[in-house]
């Protein structure tokens, strides 16, 4: 990996890790779990789909447990929701789903390059993108018990792997990792927004 | 591992893959989830194990992600399943069961083989064979919020442990791993198709 | 890792193992699961923190699969609860929440000092006390359909991360491995013990 590949997916990661943990601690408080509870699940929340993608990808100890920015973030973050819960209850909705979408779209393209640039093959970077992106909400949805929500939200996984694989795709084709990066979270962020908007489905089983 | 070793355990697990990604879309489709959570559940019932397994023996990243072969077999299992659901649904039930238990056999054993292969103990391995078997069913059934149906299944994961404790122990007095897997395979497979039919029990406690 | 480390944690690890097997098995019982859905719960309940914590620290394979000792330590503890059920049954409940607050600070302090000798930082070390003391009692509720039990039970996950602090903090302070792990250990019992006894609670949001 170059130290630039290096910056760029750490700044990727530390804002959407922030962006998480606000919303982890937000559906912990919704589920009346304590302070502590609300720690967890802002660090799962935040930190678990990097964590697994890093097992995954044999990049254990993960970047999480390294760096202690991670979990400092998430838990600031996690804290700061605590203290501002009924503040945090009056963003409007479509404020909160931007923001998923945002930071959906950073962890996407942050997976797949950190995959990519530690060698795996272009559909496993595209699945670690989809396992970044997605893998702390669905730890956090089987810790409180739930189906997770990815499994029955329409196009939500689908525009992690989508900009996770047009990212991948850019790259092959020559494009610079920072203008893959930029161009695959772009169309993760916009086609996440438009499905919320337009009520896209998916189809099910005749 | 040899060459041979690597060979034999490819062709069982995917064929094993192969199956198990037919079932786990069945199960998704009757939970009413759209293709998308079809794909994710094929991919987990059919993968899972084999990942986690790969993980715990320090063989990360895991062959599912460093072979395309075993993603591209789940997805398209996975999809052959959904275009073809009412035909599925016509399927006899104990072919379901035959081929399930095809299926639990071939990665029993696989897992076994490959934990042995890579220097494992004998306990370890055999539990790595059970790993294998049922692992991607329990994260399938975790996904779908279900108690894991081996832990309510008779002889099931039992005869996952069955199989590779068979192939460990013939391993162990001198037989060639072919025949070691064979043993083991046959083992697992008939001991499982015994139990269903013969609604075996397991005891709880008094 | 010091040998004098190593069969400090070695000697925690057994202990924590069997003294949380003997719960897992006994929950599992509860549930009216099988003989096989005990052991699977008991080892799990016992050796799923552990397990956890060695992948997260690149200390795969885990030491619960390298070592016979801590498979058979956990299936032992879930037979002997299974054959003697009824007994177990009577044993006063303050006597098992005194066991299990034991085997909680036995993980708590083995987790950290095991972390701290790999080279992780003390924020990480303090983090992975916390996943082996009660990672295995997660995997068993996510396991069993509940919500885990820490998020809801007041100081139970803050008195194991309160009792890995004290061991890192201690140690950074220059005390040795063996007084800062029975520190640490005292101050996790000390503190789940008194929580209980005065039913202390963590706050909710508001």
């Amino acid at each position: 990996m170059t130290p630039r590949s290096a910056r760029l997916i750490l700044l990727l990661d530390l804002i959407g890790t922030f962006v998480f943990a606000i919303e982890g601690a937000a559906i912990a408080m919704a589920a009346r779990l304590d302070v502590f509870g609300v720690m967890v699940i802002s660090f799962a929340t935040a930190l678990g789909g990097g964590i697994v993608r890093d097992v995954l990808i044999a990049a254990a100890p993960p970047q999480a447990l390294r760096d202690w920015r991670y979990p400092v973030v998430a838990f600031a973050a996690g804290l700061l929701a605590f203290g501002f819960y009924s503040a945090l209850r009056q963003v409007p909705e479509y404020v909160l789903i931007a923001l998923d979408a945002g930071g959906l779209a950073l962890f996407a393209v942050a997976g797949a390059e950190k995959s990519l640039s530690l060698g795996m093959n272009g559909l496993a970077s595209v699945l670690m993108g989809g396992v970044t992106g997605v893998g702390g909400g669905v730890i956090r949805d089987v810790l409180l018990n739930t189906v997770p929500a990815i499994l029955r939200t329409d196009i939500y996984a689908t525009a992690a792997l989508a900009g996770a694989a047009i990212l991948v795709a850019s790259q092959k084709a020559g494009l610079s990792p920072r203008w893959a990066a930029a161009l695959g979270g772009a169309s993760c962020f916009s086609l996440r927004l438009t499905a919320v908007w337009l009520h896209w489905n998916l189809p099910q089983a005749a």
